[in-house]
């Protein structure tokens, strides 16, 4: 018998940008007059910069001749890489990371959803609510994750509310959990934790002996001086985190596939035959057996981005949709709805007016305003009542697109 | 508590190229005079071919641009590639597949590795032996392999040998497993299946309702008429069979990261409250939760392999390859030894010499005439008793290989 995976028949059968994606074509469709402008999914609009254009094209050229030609990498990713990103991420601002514990892959995507591969099958997890899908999917497919809740949460997963009422904030968990996953700056909300607000979590992991999956995507857009770049910034993360980087929105690398993580060595975890395991040395043997690095020329143009002209390329991309994403807080704020994050994020979390929900308010900004937004209900539970706009867009669109709802929805009270 | 995979505590601790890269490291230091041949790793040594070149640059240009820049790709894949395969790979040559059932990824080692997600824990496998290690590690990891045995074997797979005496036919199963993986042309032996032996192992599954998982990545070596290049030209694999496609060895696409699964519609798996569902939807939903595309200039590179400049320099290395492959057959035959595959495979699959063991032939390779192998024993217990001899290397080199063979090893009775 062909046996299958039965969490599979448990899922819900649309990821929730696929869902969005229908809604908007179903919309142009009806519409094909109307010009769309997307808020929608976080993918960059800027090209690569040139320093990585450059790195590209020389990568291709070393590819063609057989000289200098590159097959197989190592599994972990190159060292010249990999100790760019131990000098210029870590250990110049001040942190205790090696190249040895860093893992290059083809995006943060990947590792997020393939470290579950490494936990026991009878992990407990924890997420703050809302919370990007794939922690959430990638634990039902693993069996993790229980039963689906009428609410559209899982029976064996903690939510713990990050909203209004506690500032985005999130409590400490309830019950101590095996895994934390934790965001910041948070997707979808776009808010920040500050050195000591992490620091509660890093001290509660160790109090608690939990594992925290830290996903520091979005690091490049941190503006404020007191939120951590990496979670590795407070003292003891390394004996309690994973960290998940990406350059896909600091790079603009969404097309071009490039991430890392990074699994300490001082990170111990215990197998249920009570047999202690690094869980760098576990990480490396399901890379090495299920993954065969990152392409070449995509760890060139990695490489590239820590040049001099590189980091200043960058910064400019950042401070761009940085600028688009004042002008989205600024001009909703204006319009009358209240907004959250945008500060050390491109996204911006808007309260739904009243007592629409999401999905309604999705539809109003596509159907009067031809803006497409991410319902916060797709996020989880406590994302009802709210939407994420991002600042991922051209200046001139992301103005046009705070004035038509301006224009369109006049002043909400 | 940090609760990790018990699995892997189970594992052993290196990985065959591994073991192969320490011992060759530790022979280079002991006498760094020595010129080393490597007819080791599966590894291209051909440089990418002028028409994936030029298309590799012409991707990196558009990406520089605002106007063609490409952030994140359908998870699946770009339509202008899947087309090209479903139109070059399988309906010109009169299979019926569509663009819909064919999924891109960064190679196929992550798709092999990646499979099992979409499987029950309690799945039985059967392997034929020698095996390329990732189907069975990865099946360890996800629970279902039992335990250790002591001749390496593990409890809950059945190990189909094919050796000397069934002349690398596989017999059928004993046991109708769930799965079954097929790898032909086969690594390591470098054999192949004629069309009704293939279609013996299709009857078989259909009977049993089992799930084949073909791996087809040396389908571009195949020489005889009589050899089929997909496991769908055999009728009724529709309904029993995933297929694995590399552009690794093809096209030499090691170091850029590229290949394809083709899950037909038709291929329908039973979870066990008694649901059935597509395997397709499965793993579609699978790569669109842990995978986020591949690379957009991988994908313009696999691309141009369908253009009539790529397929005529495609197959101007393939054949370069194959021309090594019969150098070393007829080399090593002369030399007394015993040799299989080569034909339709770039790996010749040498039985050593009387009684000695894989690892010893290849210390006595390494240190008698500086020339790399891969110990059959690596491969599964039905892998003793034999070395795997690439013909990935330089015309040259492969040459002064056999000759040094003849020379330090004089004639082998």
């Amino acid at each position: 018998m062909i046996l299958i995976n039965q969490n599979f028949t448990k899922m819900p059968k649309s990821y929730l940008f696929t869902e969005v994606g229908h809604r908007v074509s179903d919309f142009k469709r009806a519409h094909p007059e109307a010009d769309v402008i997307s808020l929608g999914i976080g993918d960059v609009t800027l090209p690569l910069s040139p320093a990585v254009v450059e790195a590209m094209k020389k990568a291709v050229d070393e590819m063609s001749i057989p000289e200098t030609f590159h097959g197989y990498g190592p599994e972990q990713g190159y060292p010249f890489l990999r100790e760019k990103i131990a000098r210029f991420d870590y250990n110049d601002r001040g942190i205790n990371i090696s190249a040895n514990e860093i893992f290059i892959s083809d995006g943060a995507k990947s590792d997020i959803g393939n470290i579950v591969d490494i936990l026991d099958s009878q992990a407990t997890i924890a997420v703050t609510d809302p919370v990007y899908p794939v922690y959430i999917d990638t634990n039902v497919m693993a069996g993790r994750a229980g039963k689906p809740l009428a609410d559209g949460r899982w029976s064996n997963i903690e939510y713990i509310p990050c909203c209004i009422e506690n500032n985005f904030i999130p409590k400490l968990p309830t019950k101590a959990p095996s895994v934390i996953y934790l965001c910041y700056p948070n997707n979808p909300t776009g808010t920040s934790l500050t050195h000591s607000q992490l620091s509660k979590w890093v001290e509660y992991a160790h109090r608690n002996n939990c594992l925290i999956l830290f996903d520091a995507a979005y690091e490049s857009y941190i503006q404020r001086n007191n939120v951590p770049h990496s979670i590795y910034e407070i003292s003891g993360a390394r004996e309690v985190a994973i960290e998940f980087r990406s350059y896909s929105k600091t790079a603009g690398f969404t097309g071009v596939r490039c991430g890392y993580t990074v699994v300490p060595s001082s990170l111990k975890g215990t197998a249920s035959d009570g047999t202690t395991m690094q869980l760098r040395d576990i990480w490396l043997r399901r890379q090495c057996t299920k993954f065969n690095g990152a392409s070449y020329i995509a760890q060139r143009a990695a490489e590239a981005l820590y040049t001099t002209q590189g980091q200043q390329q960058t910064a400019a991309q950042v401070a761009y949709y940085m600028e688009n994403a004042s002008i989205i807080l600024e001009g909703l704020t204006h319009s009358g709805l209240t907004c959250y994050g945008g500060i050390d994020s491109p996204y911006i979390w808007v309260k739904t007016p009243a007592t629409t929900s999401s999905w309604n308010f999705f539809d109003i900004l596509l159907e009067k305003c031809h803006i497409v937004c991410t319902p916060g209900a797709g996020f989880g539970p406590a994302g009802e009542g709210y939407v994420r706009v991002t600042a991922f867009n051209s200046r001139q669109n992301t103005i046009r697109a705070v004035n038509r709802i301006a224009d369109k929805l006049g002043h909400i009270e």
